[in-house]
Parts: structure tokens; sequence; C-alpha cells
């Protein structure tokens, strides 16, 4: 099976990332509730942004040092000496890291090739990073063979180590730019461009090599302006600052003690998924078994999507994002799948013809990638130029406003507890440098490597192609670190977008334009990536005393890993079952989405169905407006935040495709977290995140059992079917004759 | 349908009922859990029973005082007036009641005709109860026009009534005597019995008539002992006991608290397995499908009836039932459906022919019925012998030390508040007295009404047959209060049962003696049963400073909505289902069961199938060795107690007939119980018996709609199917060449 390169998913992660960002910082301080729409603070005036956000820092930094005695920042590990950098990546904590990334990997990619929507799995990496490595130095202390106590700096390398290798199994693109190459996937669009040089087949060698080639140059080409970033600029880095708050509070009396309890709890809810899951096997012999296909609103609602399908990963997943991501998503669904595709299936024959496939694009199916894609494409196209402008605005304000009220002593709000704990990470943060040369010389090294090989792997994409690509990556990466700073938000997989659409353009269609496009994507999307991520490490190690270079070095292990697993674990999947069918397990929705976009590159809108071009733009422009309402409400409605109830239009795109079911799972999650913050708010807060990432990791994790089976050949014994009353007459009377 | 007579299921509702009763104690006061084992309190040598169930009795009262600040005993209502009798009965009290009764019908009618295991629903009722009328005096008062306060001799009086109620429900025998005189029953025997004077068509007329024939009778037999056996031999009476409590706490301020929470819950619970039973309903459109036919622990386990079907009903009655009742009932399926029947079904066309229909007493079918019929009635006549000797001893033993001890200043140990409240309670319950002569006319005038009536319904009993019923009756009745009030142990089946043996062999088959027995039955139990229910209620009264007037009265107008209300929801069901089919939704068990004891008393042991005589006699004797095991262990072994892991014969036998689903349901409630218990102890007591009564509530009230829907011909629109892998390939490839 051929395979290419398109990009495109990020936005959830995104998306839901800054939100798994909230829940965190939730954990720590509710008060920090208020801050907690971080995503959208950039539409402020860029010129009181960066302090107001220095202002939440310190807050979210000093309340939770209040609700704490035990904590009063650095203070609380004023007698815990700091390892030397060397000793922070010891061989206990890279062995735990690659355990986790394997497991984290299946995740992502589970997720990846069954909805494209992936959480934050930030806080189960820390809780089981946490858990497995106290787990295994509380056994040797007991035995008197502990040389080395378990400090939060190699707690910091584990989380920096996984996150890094997880982001690979995103950023990899195996269920989105990869797949979409794929000859599977091409022929479900039109034989106009499923010819062999716009499909690639899938194969492990090649992933291999162009993941290791792509994947590292990011690391690189921001590396020299990390000070700025996390000194000068001070930014916040939400995510990266709620994973130093996290595992600093674990290495505090209460803080382990509480952690404690959320593993039991992870561990509890890990085990019950698992379960389920596997009893659930049982009874899904064939598709359309089991409880995967449990119409459970009705047989009617099933065939248009709407049903709860007994998803306890989905579960937690809604149990993470935040409830107006859900909402979105069931708003979307209804759109489209309640009202759109049955509207535009009763022009079956008028608008398309009546003898394609189902699967066809210029078939129904054609008008559900593509509006969806205009939506996204709309939605990214609004953020990217929105984050430039204001990281440009934001930018012209410091350098304006920089020789007036930067330094340490100009700030007048401090205690002085919180300039002793910025003395001391700042002394940390320089103790341990990184040459300007390397990162340089590293940065070339790698980009001429790079086009060689990828100009190799894709030879519709010619080395001046990716010389360009590697020419404009690192300002766009920069671009991404520093909104990623203020936002959380990393725009990552709509730069992506936006190459797949020049480059596929550029080389054109009987070029191989469809791959030359998705093979740019990943180029593209891997160095924007990997630079923000970089950045909240660097942040995190900052507030956990990490030296700079053990947060660059696993950001490096972590990331060979990643190169390692995604291909393998993508591997086994693709082995065993079949992988982007609409209507399989595995429908990969990202995979068909990418390579329409890069359709729409090398073709233009020639290959859309009748008024299917009106409908997409009609629906890009909506996700531009709704964007716009969204920002000009946040800016001008203070008092009742209306802004709060505006649906996210990203979300909403993604139901388009695949229907309601998992934004039913998803909102099923959010009603059980809203009714658990009614009960016991603290409660909820601080044991959600764990329930929810037992319950998405116990259900993905049966996937290598069930997968192993389904390589095996072996079959479940029983399926549960649902047939219509009078479909079981007939099913009965047949069965009866055949007794 | 015709329709007579056959008893036999009290004992469950017996041994279940006396569960409950330790549940309820539980509620009150944990410490009196080393009392909980008061059904085999009995077995103590006679001379020391009276005084220890005496102390054991004031301990519960004093514990639950110490527990309560705002309680000690009648001081608690010191300042509450008690109202004469006739303004204890009011207008709202008995509407009450009569909602509650019919509630409470439909749930005793479901339980008969689904397994025969009725739990306690006394919880339920008071709550309800309670619930009820206080919301609206409360509204009431709210509006300034509450005249008369809620008072807890109202509220006794609604137990009373509702209790009465649903006894009828199950004394009333429509699932057990009455239906197994029914023609579609008997055709599932053999041809010789099954002929017109051995059957009677079931309908509404005279199953009105027989019951308001026969129902009051008990209550005149033994209220002229009721100043004896509550004053003088100061008889336990546990549950009288125990609802007393219950309704003292709920009209005393922190008791009304927590039944407020206990109602909340108990709503919360009815109203969430309403709902599954509702959503359950949508996808059994046939037999064979939905969740009651689920195979959860596969196809194999399930055609020998050991599956989880989703009966929140079951769940619940899990939760009410002692552990060791839900593990007996495990143990009979296991050995039964696990072990004897797949055996003897090798020996098909040796031991029994091979063209006789599935649910013929010739085939396997005789061997489930005759050793379930075997073991029930060895278990119950241990019981009867038991506890005839039993009440023979203590009455000895009674009268000999009656001078010696007996009066108010001998007894040492008594403080002066207990003494105080004895006092109070004496006065009220002497202060409105039953003449003799009342009860005597009462008895003679209703058993001539009785004899002329019945001898009417059903020919085939003579007026001297019924004459020789009623002269027995009130010595059984004497023994079965007395016992009942030692042990909280109805045996009113048992001696329902040796009624059927003694007067269906006495009529021979020939005049119609299986009718006969089943009538007879009928006419015994209801003296038997009714008048220990008296007891109980006088006992509560007592407690509660409720009038014995106004309890007579009460047990009256509940006994009258029970003989109305009881045919009528019977008649519901059955016009809505087919009653009595093994395999189907009802297979009520005992229908079968009751008709197989008669025809052991008209035909002796020659119905039987081969080698069937043998291994009844060896379960027969097996339940008696399980009981003097026992009751030596409890004797003799007080240090362990291994006497409370011996499982329940009677428990044991009725998985035998129906197989071990239920069993399984009820485990799982056990299981909640158990976890919640290890949980929070006392959150578990307090609040485990309304989460049962809710879900036993909820489901069976579903009922119902469910009942109306079937009688209007409206079928559920989907069927929830299992199918084995390879005939899912054949149904597919059929529904694939159908499409």
């Amino acid at each position: 099976m051929p395979l290419d390169t398109p990009p495109f998913a990020r936005d959830i992660i995104a998306a839901t990332r800054h939100c798994t960002q909230q829940q965190q910082q939730i954990q720590f301080s509710s008060s920090t509730n208020k801050h907690s729409s971080l995503g959208r603070a950039r539409r402020r005036t860029p010129s009181t942004v960066i302090k107001s956000e220095q202002m939440k820092n310190k807050n979210e930094g000093l309340e939770y040092e209040e609700e704490d005695d035990m904590l009063k920042g650095e203070e609380a590990f004023k007698t815990t000496k700091v390892p030397p950098w060397r000793k922070q990546i010891t061989l206990r904590s890279l062995v735990t890291s690659f355990v986790l990334s394997i497991v984290f990997n299946f995740i992502v990619c589970k997720l990846n090739l069954t909805t494209g929507v992936i959480p934050s799995l930030n806080v189960a990496a820390g809780l089981l990073g946490f858990a497995v490595l106290k787990s295994y130095t509380a056994l040797l202390s007991k035995f008197g063979l502990l040389k080395q106590p378990f400090t939060r700096q190699e707690n910091t390398v584990i989380q920096t180590c996984v996150v890094a290798s997880s982001g690979i199994a995103f950023s990899g693109g195996t269920a989105s730019y990869i797949l979409g190459m794929s000859p599977y996937i091409a022929a479900q669009g039109g034989a106009a461009q499923n010819t062999p040089i716009n499909t690639k087949t899938i194969s492990l060698g090649w992933m291999f090599g162009f993941l290791f080639a792509v994947s590292f140059v990011g690391l690189f080409s921001i590396v020299p302006l990390r000070k700025m970033m996390i000194l000068k600029y001070k930014l916040t880095y939400p995510s990266g600052t709620a994973t130093a708050l996290l595992i600093n509070s674990f290495h505090t009396p209460k803080g382990a003690k509480l952690a404690k309890k959320q593993v039991s709890l992870l561990f509890k809810s890990f085990c019950g998924s698992f379960l389920f899951a596997f009893f659930q096997w049982f009874f899904a012999t064939a598709d359309e078994c089991g409880f995967s296909s449990f119409p459970t609103f009705g047989l009617q609602a099933y065939k248009q999507k709407f049903y709860f399908d007994f998803s306890s990963t989905y579960v937690g997943v809604g149990m993470i994002c935040p409830h107006i991501i859900n909402i979105s998503l069931l708003i979307g669904s209804i759109i489209s799948w309640g009202i759109l595709w049955p509207l535009i299936e009763q022009k079956k024959g008028i608008w398309y013809s009546t003898d394609l496939p189902a699967s066809s694009l210029h078939g129904l199916q054609g008008y559900k990638v593509f509006v969806a894609i205009a939506m996204i494409l709309g939605d990214g196209i609004y953020h990217c130029v929105s984050m430039l402008t204001q990281t440009g605005c934001s930018l012209v304000a410091q350098f304006t406003k920089k020789k007036v009220s930067y330094s340490p002593q100009g700030r007048d709000s401090d205690t002085e507890n919180e300039d002793n704990d910025d003395k001391i990470r700042k002394d940390y943060f320089l103790k341990d440098q990184i040459p300007m040369w390397v990162a340089g010389t590293g940065y070339v090294v790698l980009a001429v490597v790079s086009i060689i090989s990828v100009s190799h792997i894709f030879p519709q994409l010619k080395w001046y192609h990716i010389l360009v690509a590697y020419l404009i990556a690192p300002v766009l990466a920069f671009c991404n670190a520093y909104g990623c700073g203020l936002t959380d938000w990393s725009l990552a997989s709509n730069y992506g977008k936006i190459a797949i659409l020049i480059f596929s353009g550029w080389v054109g269609l009987d070029k191989g334009g469809v791959i030359a496009g998705l093979a740019s994507c990943g180029v593209m999307m891997s160095i924007v990536s990997t630079a923000s991520d970089l950045m909240q490490d660097f942040k995190t190690g900052y507030l956990t005393l990490a030296s700079p270079r053990s947060m660059f070095f696993s950001q490096v292990i972590g990331t060979a890993m990643g190169c390692f697993a995604t291909p393998l674990v993508f591997w086994f999947f693709y082995k065993a079952y079949t992988i982007g069918d609409p209507d399989g397990s595995y429908p990969a929705p990202f995979g068909q989405v990418y390579r329409g976009i890069s359709l729409l590159g090398v073709e233009g809108f020639s290959s859309l169905p009748k008024n299917c071009l009106k409908l997409a733009i009609i629906f890009f422009f909506l996700a531009i407006l709704i964007n716009i309402i969204h920002d000009l409400l946040a800016r001008y409605e203070t008092k009742y935040k209306i802004h709060r109830f505006i649906p996210n239009a990203m979300s909403m795109a993604i139901p388009f495709y695949l229907g309601g079911y998992f934004a039913i799972d998803m909102c099923i999650g959010s009603l059980i977290l809203y009714l658990w913050e009614r009960k016991n708010k603290q409660k909820a807060k601080d044991f959600g995140p764990a329930l929810a990432s037992g319950l998405i990791c116990g259900e993905s994790l049966w996937g290598i059992p069930a997968a192993i089976l389904a390589l095996a050949g072996v079959r479940a014994p029983i399926c549960m079917k649902f047939l219509s009353a009078p479909v079981n007459g007939k099913v009965q009377a047949f069965l009866d004759g055949a007794r």
C-alpha cells in the first residue's frame, strides 16, 4: 500500500491540550478559574498582554502556595539538593520514559485512528511516571539499596521525554499526512489523482527514515531564543507551568499524599476500563456487532450516527476537554448528520450520481470531507493571521517598552519570596548553557541531511522545495512558540495545512503534487510543533530547577523514542485492521481530510461534486465569523462573558465527517464531570483528571491484545446484533427453519 | 382458564423478611449486629429463650437511645399528644395506604411471577408512607391549613395497612396455589391429572370471592391472645420492633433528617431503575431479545441459565437479603444447572423419553420440579417440627416459671427509664379493648361464611373438609404467631404445603383432589399468615403507642385493600403475558411447584420419571441434614460461628427450577453492598435499604406501562440479539441476500 504526506490535526490537540491545562491549573487552586480562558487571552490589546500574563503566572504560584502550608515556592525545597544535569538524566528515568512512551504511543495512535481527537495526557504521564519511579525507589530504599533519591528534576525529565515521544505520534502524521498518501485512501477519491505518482504505499522503512530526518531539526531552530522567551518576555506557557507545579507538588509531603490517591484512582479506573473493553470484545465478532454499534437512541438515529458507543476512552476524553468543546462537537454533528446530510441525500441523482460507492469523494462523502475541510481551514487561517498579528504587536510593544520596565528591581508588586524564587530559578536556568554555535550548526547540518533524505524518499518533492520550507520554518517556529507561550495554543497543524496548499499547488498534479504537498506538511509540522514543545519544556525545567541541558537532551531522547515507536505502533494497527474505511472501526478521518486539502491544492475546486463548493465557502466564512464573534465578545462584553458560550468552529467540523457518536461519548464525560463538580467541586477537580486518564488508558491499552488477537485470526465468539422488529421476525423464521 | 388452590412460598418471604429485619435493625445501631442472627435464636434451650429475647429487645432500645441524644425512649415524645384511636385512622392515611397498596401489590405480583423471591418491603413502605404524608402536611402547614399534625400513630396505621395489603398479594397465592389450578400449568404435567375436575380456569369473579372469604378469618383467630403474647410473654417480634423503632425515629428531629436523605436516595434510585427498565424495553421486541437474555458469561453458560440479566429489581433484592441467602441461591444453581441437569440430560432416552415437550413433568422438567419440591418440603417439615417443639417447650417453661418471675417489680435489671417507657406503653395498649366475645363471634361467623362460599367455589372441597381446616387452624395460627414472635420466621407457607398433602390425599384424584388440596392450602395459609402479621402489628403499635383497635382496623382495611387489589393486579399481568411458561419472562415457578405437591398427595410417587424419586429422597434428607448441621453448630460451636456459613436449604432449592440468572443478580447486589460496607459501613447501613428499595420499586413499576403496552399490542422497535459467530455469519449472508 503506497502513501505520502498531508498535515492537519494539531488544532484539536491544541484545543484539547489547552483544555487540559485548565484542568491542571484547576487542580492547584480553584481561584485560578477566573484565568482559565487563557487560550483567548491573546485577544487583549498587545501592550497589556505580557504584563497581565506575568501577573497571572505569579498569581497562580502565590495562590497555590497560600493554599498549602507546606509549600512556599522554592523554600519548600530548601534542603533538597539539585543534582548536576548529567545526574538528572538517569538510567531509571530513561527506562521509565521508554515504557510510558510505548504506552502513550499506543493510546495516541488509537485515538488518531478512531477520531483524531486527542486530549492532553500530561497528567496521566506525570502521575504514572511518578508512580513508577516512586514505587521503585521506595522499594529500593526499603532494602537499603537506594543510592540516589528520586528528584523532581528526574521527574521532569520523564515528563519531557514521554510528552516529546507521544508528540511524535501525533506530528509524525501516521494517521493524517502519511495515511493520506496510501492508495486505499486515494481510491476513495477520483481516478484523476489515484495515479502511481500521487500515491505511496506505506512501509515501515521509509517511515522510519522520514521521521528521523525531519523530527530533530525543530529542536535546534529556536534553542537560542530560550532566554529571551523565558527570562525576558516571561511567557506563561500554561501547560509547562502547570506541569511544573504538578511535579513540584508531587515532591512535597502533602502533594505526594494527594498524588498517591490520584494514582490509586487512576489505577482503578484503568482496570475498570480495560476489563470493560475486554468484556465488550466478546460480543463483537463481526462489523455491526457489539457495543460499538449499540443503537442507544433507536435505529433511525443510529443510521445518522447518533448513538452512545460505550467507549470509555471518549467518555474520559470528554471529562478532560472543556464543556464547550464537547457541546461544539454535538452541535456540529446535529448540524451535519441531523440536518445537512439528510437534505443532501434527497438530492441523490440530481447533485451527484446514484451509482457511486458510498466512500467516493464524488458522492455524499465528498460533501462531508470538503465542507469539513473548509470549516477547518477557515478556523486555522483565522487563527494563523490572528496569532501572527498578535505576536508582531506584542514584540513591537516589548521592544518599545523594554528599556523602561524590564528589570527585576523595577517590579513593584513582587514580594521578597517571589524575587527569591525567581533568583534561584534564574541561577539554575543560566547555569548550563547550550552554545549558540551548537544550535546553528545543528540546524544547518540536520536540514541538509533532511533535504537529501526527504527528496530521496519522496522524489516528487525536489531539494529546492524542501530548502524553501527550511528557510521559512524557523520564523513560523518562533511565532508558534511565542504564541503558545501566550495562549498555550500550538497551531502547528494549521501551518502544516497551509504548507500542503502551497507545495501541492507548486508541484502540480502531474508531477505528484498530492504526495509533495503531504510530505511538505510533515516537514513543516515537525519543526513548528517540536519548537513550541521544547519551549514549554524549558519553562517546566525553569520552574522545577531542571537544567536546560537535561531538558534539551531528554527532548532529544524522547523524540528518538517517538521516531522509533510511532511507525511500529502504527504498523501494528495497520496490519491488524482496515485503516481509513469510513464505516469501519478505524475511520482515521484525517487521512481523507489531509489528502482532500492536497487535492484542493493540485486540482483547485474542479474535483468537487455539485454545490459542494458553495457549501464549503459558506462554512469557511462561517468558521471565520464564529471566531470573530467570539473574539469581539471576549474583548467588549466582559460582564456576562457570553463568549464562553460561542462554540468552537474546529470542533464543530470533526463530526461533519465522522458523525456524532463520539460527541455523545464526550458529552457524557462532560455530564459526569459536571454532576461531580456540583456534588463536590474540590474532589472533582482533584480526581477528575485521574479518573479520565484511567478511562482513556485502560480501553486504549486493550487495543494491544485486541490487535494481537485480530492478527492471530482469533475472532470473538458472540455477535450482539441489533435488528429492527420486522427484520428480527425474518431472521427468527430463517433460524427456526435452519434448525 | 380454570384455576383452584395450592400453597408454598412463604418460606422465602419468611427467610427474606427475616433478613430485612436484620437490615432494619442495623439501621439503628451497629452494635445490634451481634444479635442479628435472631432467626436462629429459637434453637437455644427453651428455658432461657424468653429471657434472652427480652434482654435483646431492651438492649436494642438502649443502644439506639444512647446513639442519639434526641431520643430517650418515650421521653422524646413527652410533649406530643397521642390522639384517640379513631383519629389515628385518618382519611389521608387511608388514601396514602391505598395508593401504596396498589404500588406494592404490583411489585409483589411481579416478583411472584418471575422468581417468587420476595424481600421485605417494610422499609420502602415506611419511607414512602412517611415521605408522602410528611410532604402533604408540610405543604398544608405552609399555607396554614394544617389542622391535625402528622403523628407516629398515623404512620403506624399506614405501615400496617400497606403491609397487610401486600401480605395478601403473597398469601392470596395468585402465583402459587391459584395459578397451580390453571389448565395451562396442568398441561405441563401428565394427562392423568389434567382432567376438568382437577383444573379450574382462572377468573376474576371467584378469586375475589375466595380471597374475601378466607382472608379475614385469621384476624379473629388470635386477637384475644394479644395481651398474653405482648405483655406477658414479652415476645420480641423483631420485624414489628424494628418497624416501630423506624417510625419512632422518623418522628424525632434527627431521625427525620436521615429519613429525608433516605427518601431522596430512594427516589433517585427509583427513577434510575425505572428509566433503565424503560430503556431496556426498546431492545426486547421478541423472546430471546434484549438485556434479559444477555449471555454475560458466554453462550454456553447462557444455555445453562447462568447470566446477568440486568434486572435492577433483583440486584436490589440481593442488597436486602443477607449474603448467605444469595450465596445459597448461587450454590443451588451451580449444583443443579451446572452439574445435576447436564448429567441427567445425558440419560435422555434412558431415564425418560426423548419425544416429550421440554415443559413436560415426565421429562427433565420433572426432575427439576420434584427435586426442588423435595428439598423445599424437607426444609419446611424440619422447621415445622422444630418450631412446634420449641413453642411447646417454651410454653411449658413459661407456665412453670410464671409465678416466680413475672411481675414488673420482680425485674431487677431494669432502669427507671425502661420501666417508665413500659408503663406508658402498657397504659396505651390496655386503653382500647377488643372484647373477647367480638373475637369469638367474628371467628365463628366468618368461618361459616367461608365454609359455605369456599365449598361453593370449589365443589371438590366439601364442607367438612373446610370445617376440619378451621378447627385445626387456630392452633397452628397460635404456634406460628408465637414462633414468629421468637424468631421473626413465619412458616405459613409450610403449613399450607402440609395442608395440600393432607387434603389432596383425603379427597383423592378422581374427586378432584388436586384442586381440593390447592384450595385448602389457601384456607390454611391465609389464617396462619394473617394471625402472625397481626401480632407483629400489635407489637409495633405497642411500641409507637398506637391503639390495638386502630391496629386491628387498619389491618382489616389493609386486608380488604389487598383482597381487592391482588386479583386485579394479577389479572393485569395474566392477560398481558403468558404466565407460567418455564422459558418465558414470567415463569412463576411456584405455580408448578404447588401443583406438583398436590400431585404427590393424590398420586403418590407413581407420576415421577425414572430415578426421580431416589434423587428427591436424597435432597429431602439433604435439606433436613443441612438444617440439623446448622442448628447443632449454632448451639455448640459459638467461637467461630461457622453456622453463619451453612447455606440455606430453601434458598438452594429455588434455582433448581429457575436457573441461576437471578442468583447472579442477587449476588451482584450482595457484592455492591459488601464493597459499600467496606468503604463506609455506616453509610451503607443507613442508605443501603433505601437504594435497594428504589431499585426494586423502579423496575417493578415499569411493569405497569410495559403491561399496558403489551395489552395494546405495541411492540418494541428493536431486537438486541445474541448470535454465535458461525450463526451470525449465516444470518449476515441471509440478510445481505435479502437486501
